[in-house]
Order: structure tokens, then C-alpha cells, then sequence
């Protein structure tokens, strides 16, 4: 994994959530998130879409396997990337760990007023950075 | 599905597009899309990519349910929205669907120099239309 694909998502606001539901379909949504080293964390907020919060965190205790993608789109074609990122997640409901991600949530989106998030953190251990640009 | 969510979709200019691989992982790209009612058509690039746009292809042969969202971020977590798209897909290789599918392409992205989309041409079929923004 390159420096220049950590530094992309790490400054990234927003990334793509897929995961898999038992029948085979997959569920995709917008998250914002915290990078630590090779562990992504997304919270799950504690009311507005529940039913499709709870749909997520079904599926990754089926089937842990997610992809996590960031990507910039321009008219201009030439400026075009994205990062992939593959792994394996986890769904945090108490303990230390969760209330590290929530406090790097918290750091990273002013939005997020403290003690807003109540619920579970989803933990992404990454396995694999993918990174595509323009002339690949 | 609501004329907003059709408007929503029709004006992006770029998708997430979620396949799932016979393991059960998924895969996320972004794509460029464009939209016939409920027919969302996206071209495989030619040349760049060549393993991933062979990758999308080998998952939706096998499984044809597929993903597609778009969504709007912005720091003001009041104008965030997303559509999400579920559907299954078909690959397209030849006949008049692939040469409209091509046409429409084209018409909405000029940077797709005319005949340079040679490659196969993934259509959706779009089952379920669901949106979300602040506020719901």
C-alpha cells in the first residue's frame, strides 16, 4: 500500500460502504469514517435510517467480507482515481475499542455532537489497498 | 420510486457500482453511467482497468444482483442525500441494446471519443428505487 493511497483516503470526507447480504445482494451506502493504521471505523447513527444501519450490521455478522471505496470524480477524465480498500469487519457494542473509534469520530467530523453516538461502531480490519488513476 | 430520485440519479455524473464475487466478497467501482427508465447502462473501459472491468463482469455472470448508489456529500450534514439502486445485471456484448447503450453513453459524456467504446456494456435492471436524505 502506497503512502499516496493512505493520504487519499485520509482526507476523504465520505467513502462507499458494500457489504453482503445472505441471499447474495449486495447493500451499499455512503459512510463518513476515521482511519487508525489499517482499521477503518464508521459509526451507525443512532436513529435517522435505522432499518438500514441494522441491514449492514446483518450482513457483516453473516459475512464479514466489505469494500471500502473512495474516489474522485472530474469532467476532466485525466484527474480521475479511486482507492479500494478490502476487508473483513467487525461490529464494535461496547468496550475500549469503540470508544477509541467514536473519539477519532468525533475528532475528525465537528457534525457528529458529542455523545450523539450511542450505537454500534463497524471496525473494517483492511486487508487490501487498491488504488486505480487515471493512466493505469 | 419518486421523480426525485429519478432527477437525482439522471444529473450525477458518477455511480458506485457493488458486485458480488462467488466467495461472497464484494467488489465496489465508481462507474459512468447513464439511464434509460429503468435500465441503467455502463460501459467497460477498453484498455485501463483491464482485470477489474473483467472482475465486475465475472461477478455479475454469476450472481446478477448488483448495487449502484449515488450520493451527495457536503459538511453541511443537512444537504447530505443518497439513492441507492438495486437490480440485477446483464452483460452486454453485442446486438442493438449494446449499440444504444453506447449511443446514450456518448450523448452524456463527451469524453468518450466516438468509437472507443468497443468493450462490453453492463445493463441494470433497476427492481428497487430507494432514497434517502437528512431529515428521513
Amino acid at each position: 500500500m502506497g503512502a499516496a493511497l493512505r493520504e487519499r483516503v485520509a482526507e476523504a470526507r465520505v467513502a462507499r460502504l458494500a457489504t453482503v447480504g445472505a441471499d447474495g445482494t449486495p447493500h451499499l451506502v455512503p459512510i463518513c469514517f476515521a482511519l487508525d493504521g489499517d482499521v477503518l471505523y464508521s459509526a451507525v447513527d443512532s436513529k435517522p435510517k435505522r432499518s438500514q444501519a441494522l441491514k449492514r450490521l446483518e450482513n457483516v455478522r453473516g459475512n464479514p467480507r466489505v469494500a471500502v471505496l473512495v474516489d474522485h470524480y472530474d469532467d476532466d477524465w485525466t484527474r480521475l482515481w479511486w482507492v479500494r480498500l478490502d476487508g473483513r469487519g467487525r461490529v464494535l457494542t461496547a468496550g475500549p475499542e469503540r470508544e477509541h473509534a467514536v473519539a477519532l469520530l468525533e475528532a475528525r467530523y465537528p457534525q457528529y455532537a458529542p455523545g450523539t453516538l450511542t450505537g454500534p461502531v463497524l471496525a473494517i480490519e483492511i486487508d487490501r489497498w487498491r488504488g486505480w488513476e487515471h493512466g493505469d
